[in-house]
């Protein structure tokens, strides 16, 4: 991810969007994150993918200085890292919810059909509701 | 891409979207052909981000394994395969416009900011207006 816009590959949006988080790995963090309410590096980790640490440290890093999440010293602990999305981070729940329907619907899933259903029937409830889990000012 | 179901990293399904289309550029191709009406491996390889000629040639093959895209002799010079979309393919608009409508909020970006807005008003009939350039049958 370039610092500034003169660096992009291009400047279309598409473009722009696939250097911020076109990789295999930057939308699972973020689904631990909205979906199973993970917050902490340790958490990403065990998560079923399998992600190699200096890969996850990278990528959190680069959500950080994307403004997609934040990550602060744990209250419990300040030993630990605990991370939130922002509101830029909740604004990519459409992508993602679509991303899961395409898949849902073309490929052999684990995803609960009751599940895909409701994300499917009403997209925007369900993108409201896991919006509403998290702090109104989460940015 | 594995073979097989079971040589996913997991069966999430936003983790098997990412496994097949989570990369720099697969997009870039689709929106290649969605957009600017390009078909062809030329075309793509002129397009603004400067594509790799290995990384396109994997990418097109990785698209067409995935049944999102068909490439065909064309009929004006059979030295030439021409791509086009499938059903599959097409079903990717709403993962793609959701791309494009995040970056054009939080990035600057070079998207015309009336496409922009109509997208954002209606991307339902946005998203039918670029299937209808497309013939029915493009499964």
């Amino acid at each position: 991810m370039p610092a500034s816009m003169a660096d992009w590959r291009s400047q279309c949006p598409l473009n722009i969007a696939l250097e911020i988080f076109g990789d295999r790995w930057t939308l699972l963090i973020l689904r631990d994150l909205l979906f199973k309410r993970f917050s902490t590096y340790r958490e990403f980790q065990g998560s079923g993918e399998g992600v190699a640490t200096n890969i996850l440290a990278d990528r959190l890093k680069k959500l950080v200085e994307q403004g997609i999440i934040t990550g602060a010293r744990s209250t419990e602990d300040a030993r630990i890292i605990s991370y939130k999305p922002t509101a830029k981070g909740l604004d990519l729940l459409p992508v993602v919810v679509e991303m899961i329907l395409w898949a849902a619907r073309y490929e052999k899933t684990a995803a609960p059909p009751r599940l895909i259903r409701h994300m499917s029937r009403d997209r925007a409830s369900f993108i409201a509701e896991t919006r509403a889990r998290f702090e109104p000012d989460a940015s």
